[in-house]
């Protein structure tokens, strides 16, 4: 069953036990849906303070990218979850031969930079929520104020969380070349994150 | 039905909604109960540092305490939103004679300070989990480092998601005294998540 169709209780349960899945990687992407839906409940609240009809269009789009995005990173929990059973399962291939040494050790290979996509994605869709919190903050009806806040803060939350499971699983891969591209992708998402959070949060204080 | 019994798809549609509640004070006990189920994950894989029976003794308490946090933080859920759904109901009263007036005033005070205690609370347990998270960093199974840190990423999350719930409603309450008692508290509880944050990752740092 995916996680995201299990009740709330079964899922902490599933985060408590001690099978490897699911882990860091499958609750930051539920931290980042979650922030990504406050947003979306933001925008879509009566009493905006949109001006014109391009105003009005601006939050509207907002509102249905951050429904997206939310239903993209529940989805990102399952993925998660599944490139690390992956991993687990290469890491448990016979190596008794050289020949069996090498193809485990392609397996293992193949399977850790399938974990590491799950959380670059993860990290990309929170970014793209982070930077429409700004329009969600500038133009949504301001008594939500602290939900736009709260919404931020799960979306840094999951995007930090991911980068933390990237970079683990960067430490296992061979391919240097992939390595540096994502170690400096990922520095630039975090670095964006932080921008964009202030932004939204300026945009806030402007609205109120 | 309460928020925990939902599937999480459903309580995505909840977030997503207009209504009132869940909003972003339930999503903020949400994420730091996914954070205190990540810790307690950790806290009970194969293979911990423990040397002692005093360790192995202090990280199952570390784990059963996590458990008994994540537990509270998924009723505190619903408790942000009765108490906020009371704030709506009491804006809401009649207000026709002097009588009415004053009656739905001391409404609208009371239940906004029940409004204020939820998200309190949720800091509170928050804070405890991440002093648990140093113990858990320092005796629980090295390889899991990531999880411990994502875990402490959604606690954070959460109690300054909450703390930003807390300030929102002082600003309505009228009893200056405990307007001040609770600022007060909550600046020491966000300096010490902070601290403790901090303390935890050297842990990981240590024990790495």
């Amino acid at each position: 069953m995916r996680l995201s169709e299990l009740r709330f209780i079964d899922l902490l349960d599933a985060f408590r036990s001690s099978e490897p899945t699911p882990g860091g990687g499958s609750a930051s992407a539920l931290s980042g849906a979650i922030g990504a839906s406050l947003l979306a409940m933001v925008a879509g609240l009566p009493k905006p303070r949109v001006r014109t009809p391009e105003d009005e269009q601006r939050l509207a789009d907002a509102r249905s990218r951050c429904v997206a995005i939310s239903d993209r990173l529940a989805a990102l929990m399952d993925r998660d979850s599944e490139a690390y059973d992956g991993v687990v399962a290469a890491f448990r291939l016979p190596k008794t031969s050289e020949d069996e040494k090498a193809a485990r050790t392609a397996m293992i290979q193949e399977a850790m930079r399938s974990a590491t996509e799950a959380p670059v994605q993860v990290m990309r869709v929170c970014l793209d929520a982070i930077h429409l919190a700004e329009t969600v903050a500038g133009l949504g009806n301001p008594s939500a104020a602290s939900d736009v806040e709260v919404g931020l803060e799960l979306l840094g939350a999951g995007l930090r969380g991911a980068g933390v499971n990237v970079a683990i699983n960067l430490t296992s891969l061979k391919d240097q070349a992939y390595v540096g591209a994502i170690k400096k992708e990922t520095l630039q998402l975090e670095m964006d994150a932080s921008r964009g959070h202030a932004a939204a949060i300026a945009a806030l204080r402007d609205a109120s």
